[in-house]
């Protein structure tokens, strides 16, 4: 249940403190990374699912600004720097074994999220049909 | 935004077809995985955060019951096999580039999704004060 540390943040304890404990110690992957879901304040709607490094996880808490990690540009990314779309965070919530991270944010600039100019990046449904799966646009 | 093909799912094309086509092409990691988020279908709650890898991402879309990948005890995993708390999906989507699942379920059992005993795996908050961030337990 341990990990290596990430500074600024303490390293994962053992079972029970990283499951019952008030120690945040968030365990990044292999890659150094955490998953990241983001839900719109608002509506509870489930945005968009980024990662973070430690870098972006504590720049996140000091700006109240979402920051990430891409990791197809292999870069911080402070989320709305060219779209707009700034996020400001209202909430961050960790799961019981504190590899995810779960986000309430206010979407600033047009309110979307997504780079295809959607609101959400979930806006296609998986439907079953004769011909096996194919997905349908239907925007949450 | 191509990668290889993990049978029975087709192959990711190129960037067009990823975002705006109707061809369901999950794009698996390196590990052969891809991230799952999982709503309860009543509420919209997030229940937890799991892993599959394409055989049980087939096993779901055949069952209509929610199969993970445990990436603890690397083996197939189908919710609920001990705590009863089996997933019923109602609805899965995927994201823009087609690397996150978004799946709604009905559990059984207690109705929980935690192997802490909780409803939903994000049962603490971040709260900053003085001495630096720690969680509080306020279950959503």
């Amino acid at each position: 249940m341990s990990g290596p540390q990430h500074l600024p943040f303490s390293k994962p304890g053992d079972k029970h403190d990283v499951e019952e404990g008030s120690l945040f110690t968030p365990r990044f992957d292999a890659d150094g990374l955490i998953a990241c879901v983001t839900l719109n304040a608002q509506d509870g709607a489930v945005l968009m699912v980024a990662y973070m490094n430690a870098e972006s996880l504590r720049l996140t808490l000091e700006t109240g600004v979402a920051h990430y990690w891409s990791r197809s540009r292999q870069s911080l990314w402070r989320k709305g720097d060219t779209s707009g779309q700034v996020q400001k965070v209202t909430e961050i919530r960790t799961d019981c074994d504190q590899d995810v991270l779960l986000m309430k944010v206010e979407p600033g600039g047009d309110g979307g999220a997504c780079h295809t100019g959607r609101k959400t990046c979930f806006y296609r449904r998986l439907v079953k049909d004769a011909e096996g799966i194919r997905l349908v646009k239907d925007e949450l």
